[in-house]
């Protein structure tokens, strides 16, 4: 029975697979769907190899027994392995790798194989020797995760995922890589492919993602984990290369992982020389050693990663031993291995090696094999990962079912994470608030919101780029999550906003449950928009929380005030922009933000006080416009002030004046453009009827894209322009965004 | 004769001071204007501490015998200065630093008086004693930089300039702080505040800036310098705090300016252990130290930062004798310096001291004065620096007529960089093209461009984020400015985006003649977006050259496809997004480019082959939006089609099949949204009448923004999701980017 139970947690999860890349229902993904049974692991009982050794390291295929430890090992001072398989076998498999990666490069005639000729012998180790996973249900909670971050030499992945027997990559997909509708697009994406747990391509990403997958099983493997069952337990590998290096995100990111002792977070560092301009010697000089060692990583270098396999497993096996840092394995590659004429040059890193190069590589492996042949022997090698696999989920099973016995309220809990199923209820804890209820910021407002959701949501997590204390973004009930206690909740990132989104996507997609949030001021979005749009691109649900909103910050000037933000996310796909007025629609964007799955959400928050507007509701905000005040009938007002945020309270005061005058006036907040986009024509006609085209928008922002809102007879009133350093107040006044100026526009229009 | 000539060379930068911040005549600035006869600076004669000793080492107002030096030197071994300054007027100046900061911030109740109040002794001695400036001239072109990149801490910026004697900060500057139409706004902004060089404030961004301020001067010394008149010979220095080595774009930039070897870069490293969110123990643990010798560069630690006026100054001696390396002297320092209760708190990094412990502050550092006020022997003191200054851009002036006798041809090239006048007829040095001129991607066109122009602009340089062949942004009359041949103009940034950009807004604000160009994708801008907002505020004409600009690059998918970036860029205050379709209009963007003196320019430009278009034109760009076909009378078409950028091709076929049916169309092309807006209503009134309502645009990005062209009643085809990875053929005709599309919009509204 238990082990059922337990079955039925991993498939729910592999029922994520199958849902629509652009799903925008927000509740589509929380039911438990029964699998067919074909997809449910066979269980073929546990071997003994798959045991923890007394020193913690996991081996798995191989017993390595009196290995000598070097803390700076370079080269494996001949590792005392006793190994499975032959040599001969292993290059063959090696040789696989590569070919699958250039017959699919050749036959689309484009992509990279220059990665993965020459990363193939570690990606081979990886799949085939150190990493647990089940192949046959990529979800499976407690699996490794590897990212590729060097994501354009994506072919290496799809290589490994079709020899390990992943669904989501058979021998037809490695043929249409890189065409309309295949599961092997030009870079490794999560929504297409189950089996890469992140969206990779843009540099340095990768590894950030990687930094929030290991700071995820740190945090749920010290929340959860007993002395008698350590039910959280895998580690993240990852492949960099120098590309990845000289991103500053990967510095950030890696300063992190650093800090927080991911001792479980494993990076390769793909040491080619190359990059796309040709030898890093034009551009990157630097002593990677030297700032990863500044960084508090282990590192370990591998002179020869062609065919160095010892070296290769004996630095895992010592970055295992190593618990408290993470380490950096900088393996010295050649760029195109195998290929007579091209490789280590630039011209193999991103081009098709073309039909003469193939054969001649082909002759120079000694590869008489037809183009996405796998060899026999190796087909039979790599099939034991399907069954091994299914029995590695299964003895985890086995182990939640005894966990759920002894643990019952944790075990809950987890699954909660697990399942990503939210409580019953779980919005009723949100504040509410009435029209007299004290004038506030929304920053603030936004905090009681984040504190009620941290009650009742176990997933919830983040915290600030050094504004924790202007963001309000401190859970009080949580400490810090630092390197001894990773079971507290506020991370804490530094100035370090890019890195600090990007690892929000490694914790949202490392549990459906987990619920990353992230702060900083609204114009720093600036910093981090390419792991924002990731966000958006993955269907990571990130909460970005992002205060001091418009030239309401005041004195800080015009380096701190955001302008063009608000338009800038409006035109970017599957992501909410949300700019809540007051209390109410605060609690609103929340409730909006957790019940969206599939997309990441902003939250543009005041840092001035504002009045607790009549007429707001949870519930308008989930239809992204509502009419908040009206003295019209027949559908037919005069004027129509719309207006959102903190400019909500002058288009409702501007509002008041014209009703005095007799005028039939209605006001509307457009929260979210995105759900008012989604909703019925009827609805959106009894918001904005199109027979009113008396309509003034006023917004602290640019007014790019209004014209979609107000038509072309109507008034956008905002910024066009930078701000200005001075008292909130007075820039105000001298922008004009005033509840006069909204008078006086309708008063022209109407 | 000469001397005066030199002069009026100066004298033509101060009046970039004067010039309106946000002016968008592009030749306003173009004319050398006489300044009246207060500014210029007395001729006092040179004096003999100015001149330059044999070791090369610039010294001033100080001599030093026998200057022992260490390379590791972490506290100053009894160094041998003779000042003549004494120890008790220098801790007089300081405090007067600390004070000015300390009381600016309290009488506008908003500030950061926690970094000035700490780094007054670095900031003393630089201005005081080490920069070479003239504060009657900040365009001096020979002066020293300070960036300050930790710009919150501005006040202290503001203090040095004002007792420099700057007019740009008078006492009713520094009483004026962060208030309405001051010159002393929240953060540096050098279009406000004279002697401030660059804009900061975003962390990170002027330690990147003062990478391009060094690379800069490298480069000018490299190629104008002679073995008897070194001509070009300025230091950078900058103060960074832990907030900017969080960043990553620090990382970045810091890489390279080790790589270059700018070895008069000397970066102060505020260490106070304080960031907003308290120690920084809680977030940032790396060795900074490690990481930059990693890096490449000098390290120097002064461990007493607060009082340690000589080891201060015997590591900015040692940093000068270090030629091949930049230097990151680290300074620990306490925050918030002489406060008794706040000090080495975060609680004095960003808010006033409140009147108690102003008190109590005064009390503790002996403070007895007024706020603002400055004791006469301080003011006596630092009120050499006016005559001194204008003797030493004298002394330069002198130097450079001699250049001049002697160096023609250089001097002239020379001065058209330090002026920023653009040679007689340099825009016919830009390729034309004809219909049947061959079909090219605009990438490719650009690069015709841009070597084009590198042989009449002399301030041209540039690269790309290691793209540059697929950029196609290589100058091939040039090498690669390296370490060892500075001279050359090809920069090869590596894959730092975010660097790249911030470096290039420091060349643009070095002189006004060079004219930096940055490379990389288009989507990437995301990585680079807030150096790119500050190169739209600060005024920097950089010129970023965004290729891969849509679907249409295929293949790479989603990650790699821009859909939102032009209509975020559009939305963005002082920028022209320019989105040419063939030759004529990309040698047309250029021109705008570099026209546009006081404004970056972004082309986006396509990965495919276009065909040249009849009817595109230079002059139609500089219209931002213009007629290339049109087959109806009396300005009444039928409808009108609007494309841009590689749609324009798409529309104009439309247009073909369109009039075989006996429609009246016409065909705009809309490159710059901005530039239209600049244009004369009559002007936009006979490009798209408003009795014409059938309206049909086609642009591979988001439809977002478009309303306003088309208005309500017209049809905007686009692309409301993200890309696809698959050939680009397939991506145009499965997202609906078709002739047919448009010809079927266009019947539907005519």
């Amino acid at each position: 029975m238990a082990s059922t139970s337990s079955l039925t947690l991993s498939q729910a999860l592999l029922a994520r697979a199958i849902s629509h890349h652009h799903a925008s229902n927000p509740s589509s993904s929380d039911r438990v769907v029964s699998l067919p049974t074909h997809t449910i692991p066979t269980f073929s009982g546990l071997k003994s190899s798959h045991s923890k050794s007394s020193t913690g390291v996991h081996h798995r295929r191989r017993r390595v027994s009196d290995y000598s430890l070097q803390v700076r090992a370079s080269v494996a001072q001949t590792p005392i392995v006793d190994k499975t398989t032959d040599i001969s076998l292993v290059e063959k498999s090696v040789n696989t790798i590569r070919f699958l990666a250039i017959d699919a490069v050749e036959k689309a005639n484009s992509g990279h194989p220059g990665l993965p000729m020459g990363c193939a012998p570690m990606g081979h180790i990886l799949y085939d020797e150190v990493m647990r996973y089940n192949p046959k249900n990529p979800y499976w909670f407690n699996r490794d995760r590897f990212v590729l971050s060097a994501g354009h030499g994506c072919m290496l992945q799809y290589a490994l995922l079709h020899l390990a027997g992943y669904d989501s990559v058979k021998e037809e997909d490695l043929k249409s890589f890189r065409q309309w509708g295949s599961r092997t697009p030009g870079h490794p994406e999560n929504f297409e492919t189950p089996g890469c747990e992140v969206t990779t391509g843009p540099l340095g990403q990768g590894i950030a993602n990687a930094v929030g997958l290991a700071l995820a099983e740190k945090h749920l493997a010290a929340r959860f984990n007993k002395p008698d069952n350590e039910i959280v337990d895998h580690y993240t590998y990852v492949i960099l290369g120098d590309g990845c290096q000289m991103e500053g995100i990967s510095n950030e990111a890696c300063s992190l992982a650093g800090h927080w002792g991911l001792g479980k977070l494993i990076a390769f560092y793909d040491d080619n020389h190359i990059s796309i301009d040709g030898d890093t010697d034009i551009a990157f000089t630097e002593s990677v050693d030297k700032r990863f060692e500044g960084l508090g990583w282990h590192i370990i270098w591998v002179k020869n990663g062609n065919t160095g396999y010892d070296d290769i497993r004996a630095a895992i096996e010592e970055a295992k031993t190593v618990k408290d840092k993470p380490t950096l394995i900088k393996v010295t590659t050649t760029i195109g291995y195998g290929s007579p004429n091209k490789a280590n040059s630039y011209s193999v890193h991103g081009s098709a090696l073309g039909a003469k190069e193939v054969d001649a590589t082909r002759k120079n492996l000694g590869w008489p094999y037809e183009p996405f042949h796998v060899p026999e022997e190796v087909k039979k090698h790599w099939s034991r990962h399907v069954p091994d696999g299914a029995a590695l989920e299964s003895e985890w099973n086995a182990k939640f079912a005894e966990y759920e016995k002894k643990y019952k309220e944790e075990a809950a809990e987890l699954k909660s994470i697990i399942y990503g199923e939210l409580p019953a209820g779980w919005d009723k804890a949100l504040p509410t608030y009435a029209p007299d209820s004290p004038a506030d910021a929304t920053r603030n407002l936004s905090q009681q919101c984040l504190n009620a959701l941290a009650k009742v949501l176990p997933g919830l997590l983040g915290g600030s780029a050094d504004l924790a204390s202007s963001n309000m973004t401190l859970l009080k009930m949580f400490g810090d999550f630092q390197k001894n206690t990773p079971e507290e909740r506020n991370v804490r990132f530094g100035v370090r906003e890019h890195g600090m989104g990007a690892i929000c996507n490694g914790i949202a997609l490392h549990s459906p449950g987990l619920i990353p949030y992230c702060a900083t001021f609204f114009v720093f979005t600036d910093y981090m928009r390419a792991a924002i749009r990731i966000s958006a691109l993955c269907e990571a649900r990130v909460i970005y929380v992002m205060t001091h909103d418009s030239i309401g910050l005041g004195e800080d000037g015009p380096t701190h005030q955001p302008i063009e933000h608000l338009a800038s996310f409006r035109a970017m796909p599957n992501i909410l922009m949300l700019r809540p007025a007051d209390g109410n629609e605060t609690a609103g964007a929340y409730k909006v933000a957790v019940l969206n799955k599939k997309r990441p959400s902003i939250l543009a928050l005041s840092r001035q006080k504002l009045p607790q507007l009549p007429g707001t509701s949870v519930e308008g905000v989930e239809k992204g416009g509502y009419t908040i005040s009206d003295n019209s009938s027949g559908n037919k007002p005069d004027v129509i002030l719309i207006g959102t945020g903190s400019e909500l309270e002058i288009a409702a005061k501007a509002a008041e004046e014209l009703r005095k005058e007799g005028k039939a006036v209605r006001v509307v907040s457009l929260v979210s453009w995105e759900l008012f986009d989604e909703q019925s024509d009827a609805y959106k006609e009894s918001v904005l009827p199109a027979a009113v085209s008396a309509r003034v928008s006023i917004e602290a922002g640019s007014t790019f894209g209004w014209e979609k809102i107000i038509g072309s007879k109507g008034k956008a009133i905002g910024i066009d322009r930078f701000g200005a350093s001075a008292p909130a107040g007075r820039i105000y006044k001298e922008f004009g965004l005033t509840a006069e100026a909204v008078i006086a526009a309708a008063k022209e229009l109407s």
